[in-house]
C-alpha cells in the first residue's frame, strides 16, 4: 500500500476506520484487489512500482453530507483525496490521482438525476450520473430534450464537463453548459454558485451568474473544490439532424475553407460539432504515401492533381445540421453558397434521422460515420474500440499484457489555415528531431473558434524504457508547440507538470494566482494534489 | 476632500506625488472641481454631505505598467483604487466609488484596439475603448463584423461586459463574449488569463479556457484584479437583419408563449435579444386602466376581452432575426408554426435591413423601435433619453436642481409565465404594503434561460427624506423578491450590500469564499472595497 506523504499508516488506519464510520465499512477500500480497480490501466507508468501513480484507497460516499464528513476527516488526518465521479477519464488519467497515496473519493454512488426542465432546457444531476444513465431517463420519462454526449458514454456529465470535455452534438462544449454548481468546498463547506446562492433560488439553473463574481468555472480543471450538484443546458429534441458532405481539392484550399468554416460558426449557421481531415494524406495507396512523403507536409501540384484525378479529397469534413426540416434545408443552402467560390468543392448530403422515431435507427458507422449517435446525442460505447487498440481492452483495474494504452496529445489551435498547417509543422519536424514515426494525418475538431487536434500518442507498451522515452517525447512535442504559441487543452496526470508551465507568460503569474487561491482555500492541502499542476504549499516544488 | 479611511492628509499627498510621477502631474485630479466629474450625478445620496460616495481624486494611466506602478503605490500608501474604464455605469453608480475617500482608476485614456480578427471574429481592446470608439474603427477599416453594443454607446466594451452588462443584437451577453483577459493584480503583478498566459500564444482570443482553472470569469462583478486588454467574439455581419413582432391576446397565454420561447432560445432559431411587455397593460387608456385595476395583475375575462374588441395585444414582443435571406425565412416560418396552436396569435413583419448597405440607414424609432440600431450593431445615444427623465441631463458632474436620478430594479428570473407573474406579483404586494406608486407594466428582456424584468425605481429627487425612503422601499422589494426565489443580476453601488446579503445560502457561504479569495489577492485591500459586496478585512462588517 502507498500512504500519502507525510502520513503513518496508524494515523491512515484511524482515518480510514472514522470514514468507515460515515460511508459504513464496505464502502472504504484498501485491499490491494479494491485499489487495482482505480488504477489506470493505461498510465505510461503502468507496473512501475516507483512511478506509477496509486491510490491508498477509495471511499464511496452517497450523500453530500457524508462527503462533507470526508473532507473534514481528511483534513483533520491530512489524507489527500481525489474526487472522481465514474473514473473514466481515460487517456487523460482514468480514476488514478495524480500522487500516490492520495485517496480516491469516489462519486459514482451519487447518482441521482435531480430535475429536467423540459422547456427551459436544463437539467440538474449529481457526479455518479453517466451520459447513460442520463440517457436512459430521458427515454424513460419521454421528454423531448436531447444532453450533448461525451464519447464514450459512461463517462459523466459532471466529470467531463469539468475536464472541459466536449462531444459532437449541438451543445459540444460542455463545460460552457454548465448552470450552477453545488460545491463542498476544501474546508467541507457547502457552497452553491450563481443563483443557487440564494435559498430557494428559482433560476439556479436558468441564470449562471447570481451576484458577484462568477466563480464556477474555477472548479472545472482544478482542485479548489468537489462538485456535488450542477445544471445542465439541454437541447430541444428537433425535428430532424441531417449530416452532409464537403470536399475541397487542394492544399491551400484550406485557408479560405476554414476561414468560411469559422464564419459559419461564429453567426451560428454551424454549429462546433465538425471535423477536419484529410482523406488524401490518409490513404494508404503507396502512389499517394510516397507523394505525400515528398511533399513534406507542404503544397504540392502532385498531390492537389491526385486529389482531382483519384476523387479523394485533400481536406473534408462532415457537419450536422439540426432543427426543422426548413431551417436546415437553408442553411445547407448558405453553406453551400458561402463555400461555392472554391474551386471544385464538392457537397454531399448524409445521414438523415428524424425524432423521436429515429432514436433507435442511429447507428455508428451509419454512412461511416463514427460518430453518428452523439452527434444525435445518444451515447455509445462504440466509439471506445477505435484507434485505441480494439474494444476489448478492461476499463481500469489489472491489466494483461496488452499492446496498448491511452494517451493524447492535445494542442489547440485557432480555427485559421496558418495554424492549422503551422502546428502540424511543428508536430512533424519535433517527431523527425526525436526519431519518432511522422504523423501523416492529423483530425481536428472544431471548437470555438478554434480547432483542436487531438493526436494519440505513441502506444504504450509494457516496456517502461519506451515508455519513458514516449513521455519525453510528448513533452518535447508540447514544448515546440509552445515555442510556436499552440497550447494543450487538457492533459494525462503524467503530463499536467509540463502542460501548465508552458502557461509561463510573467513568471507563470497564472500558475503562481492559481497556487495563491488554492493555499487560501485548501490550506491543509487536502484536496486533489498536482491536479492540473496546483500544487498545495506543502508539496509545491517536490518532485512527486 | 473626503481622504480613504486611515490615511492622512499628508500620506495621501505623498501618494499623490508619486503617482504624478508616473502619469505627469495633469493626470492625476484632486480638485474639488475635477472631483465633481467623478461624481454619481443620479445617487439617491446626491448632494448628502456624509452619505454620498465622493472619490478622494482621480489618476488617469495611458498604459499598463503604468497602472501597475500606480497600484504598487496604492499598496505602499493603503490607498483604495476604483478603477472605471469610461464611468457610464449609469443607473448603478456611474464613476463614482462605494466607498467615500477611493480614488478613481480612470482607464479611459487607454483606448487602443489592439486586433480585430475579421474571418475568427474577434477583437482585442483596451478598457477606454467605447462601442462608439469600436464601431467608428470597423466602419473606418471596412470591416464585416459586429459589435453587440450596449445602450447608450458611449459605454466601454470592457466595462460593461465586466459588470454583465447586456445588448440587444445577436451576442446579448457580454460576459460570455469576452475571450482573454489581461488584469493587473492588486499586488501589481501582471497576468493573462487563459490561452494568453503562453507566451507568444495564438489562440488567445480564439480559445478562453487555456489550461486549468477557467478563472477570467472571476473578474467580473468583483474587485480582484483591474483588467487592462481584453478578446471579445464578434459577429459576421449578416446579409439582413429583420424584425417581427408577435402578439397574444390573453393573459394566460403568457405560459405557452413563454415555454415557447424558450425552447426557441434553447436550440437558436432566436437569439436572446428580445422584450417582452404588455401593451394592454401600459395603455393609458382609463377604461382599460380601471380594468386592470380590478384584475390586480390576475388574470381576467375582461382583459382578453379588451384585448381582443380593441386589437391591443395582452402580450406582444418583437424579436430579430440576422443571417441569410433564405435562413432568416426559415426561421420566421419556424417562430410562426410553433407559436400556431396559441388561439389569436398574430404575427407582423417590422423592419429590414440588408448589410453593408444599410448601416446609415437604420435609425432608432423605425417601426416604433427604440433598439433598432443597436440590434444591427450600432452604438447609439438616442436611447439614453428614454424613461429616465429627458436626454438633457447631464451624464457626470454637478448637477442642477433636475427632478429625476436613475436606478434600475433588475430582478432576473426563469423564462416561464409562472416565474414572469411570479414575480410581478410579489413586487406589486410589497409596494402596495409600502405605500409606493404600483408598477403597472413592467418590460422583461430575455436572457439565457431566463427574463431579466428592468424596473426603473421611483424618480430620485433633491429631497434626502424621500431619498431614504426610496433607498428603504427598494431594500424591501429586493427582500420580498429574495423570500421568493427571485434574485437580482446587478444593482446600484448604494444596494450592493443589500443585494449580496440575499445570496446566504450556508450561512453566506458564497460571499465568504469571495472574502477569502479578497484577503488572499488583495492582503492590503486597496481594490475597489465594497464593490459587489466584498469588503477586505480591515473593512470588513463596518457600516461604510
Amino acid at each position: 500500500m502507498k500512504l500519502p506523504p507525510g502520513v503513518s499508516a496508524e494515523q491512515f488506519q484511524a482515518a480510514v476506520q472514522r470514514m468507515q464510520a460515515v460511508v459504513g465499512t464496505d464502502w472504504v477500500l484498501t485491499d490491494d484487489a479494491d485499489i487495482w480497480t482505480y488504477r489506470d490501466s493505461y498510465t505510461p507508468f503502468y507496473g512501475d512500482q516507483v512511478a506509477e501513480y496509486i491510490p491508498s484507497g477509495a471511499v464511496a460516499p452517497t450523500e453530500v453530507a457524508q462527503v462533507q464528513q470526508i473532507v473534514r476527516i481528511a483534513n483533520e488526518f491530512r489524507i489527500p483525496l481525489w474526487p472522481i465521479s465514474t473514473g473514466r477519464n481515460l487517456g487523460y488519467g482514468g480514476s488514478a490521482p495524480r500522487m500516490s497515496g492520495t485517496m480516491v473519493l469516489d462519486l459514482k454512488r451519487m447518482n441521482k438525476v435531480l430535475a429536467v426542465d423540459e422547456h427551459r432546457c436544463y437539467a440538474l444531476v449529481e457526479p455518479g450520473v453517466s451520459y447513460l444513465d442520463f440517457y436512459k431517463y430521458l427515454r424513460d420519462h419521454k421528454l423531448k430534450v436531447w444532453l450533448d454526449c461525451a464519447d464514450p458514454g459512461w463517462g459523466s456529465l459532471i466529470g467531463n464537463a469539468l475536464d472541459h470535455g466536449v462531444g459532437h452534438g449541438p451543445n459540444r462544449d460542455h463545460f460552457a453548459s454548465i448552470c450552477g454548481l453545488e460545491v463542498v468546498l476544501p474546508n467541507g463547506e457547502l457552497m452553491r454558485t450563481g443563483s443557487g446562492a440564494l435559498p430557494g433560488s428559482k433560476a439556479w439553473q436558468t441564470f449562471p451568474y447570481g451576484y458577484g463574481p462568477h466563480i464556477a468555472p474555477m472548479f472545472g480543471q482544478s482542485n479548489f473544490g468537489i462538485v456535488t450538484k450542477a445544471g445542465f443546458y439541454l437541447i430541444p429534441e428537433p425535428e430532424v439532424a441531417r449530416s452532409y458532405h464537403i470536399m475541397v481539392p487542394r492544399h491551400d484550399d484550406i485557408h479560405p475553407f476554414l476561414d468560411q468554416m469559422a464564419a459559419m460558426v461564429c453567426d451560428g449557421t454551424l454549429n462546433q460539432s465538425w471535423q477536419i481531415d484529410s482523406p488524401l494524406l490518409g490513404s494508404r495507396d503507396p502512389k499517394i504515401a510516397a507523394a505525400v512523403e515528398r511533399a513534406d507536409g507542404g503544397s504540392s501540384s502532385e498531390l492537389d492533381q491526385m486529389s482531382r484525378d483519384l476523387n479523394i479529397p485533400y481536406w473534408g469534413t462532415r457537419i450536422y445540421l439540426h432543427g426543422s426540416s426548413k431551417v436546415v434545408d437553408a442553411k445547407w443552402q448558405d453553406v453551400q453558397s458561402r463555400l461555392s467560390n472554391l474551386e471544385g468543392v464538392k457537397f454531399k448530403s448524409g445521414n438523415a434521422y428524424h425524432f423521436p422515431d429515429d432514436y433507435d435507427k442511429v447507428k455508428d458507422g451509419d454512412d461511416g460515420d463514427v460518430f453518428a449517435q452523439t452527434a444525435c446525442g445518444i451515447p455509445t460505447m462504440s466509439i471506445y474500440g477505435m484507434g485505441i487498440g480494439g474494444s476489448n481492452l478492461p476499463t481500469r483495474g489489472p491489466r494483461a499484457r496488452l499492446p496498448h494504452g491511452i494517451g493524447f496529445f492535445s494542442p489547440i489551435v485557432s480555427m485559421s489555415g496558418e495554424d492549422w498547417l503551422g502546428v502540424q509543422k511543428v508536430v512533424r519536424q519535433t517527431e523527425r528531431e526525436l526519431g519518432m514515426p511522422l504523423s501523416r494525418s492529423a483530425g481536428g475538431w472544431a471548437w470555438f473558434r478554434c480547432t483542436l487536434v487531438l493526436l494519440y500518442v505513441q502506444p504504450i507498451v509494457d516496456d517502461p524504457e519506451k515508455n519513458l522515452r514516449m513521455m519525453d517525447n510528448v513533452r518535447a512535442l508540447a514544448k515546440a508547440c509552445a515555442r510556436h504559441g499552440y497550447s494543450e487543452y487538457r492533459t494525462h496526470t503524467v503530463w499536467m507538470d509540463d502542460v501548465m508551465s508552458a502557461f509561463s507568460f510573467n513568471d507563470n503569474a497564472l500558475l503562481r494566482f492559481h497556487e495563491t487561491i488554492k493555499d487560501a482555500v485548501d490550506p491543509n492541502g487536502i484536496l486533489a494534489p498536482g491536479r492540473n499542476g496546483i500544487w498545495p504549499k506543502n508539496l509545491r516544488g517536490k518532485k512527486i
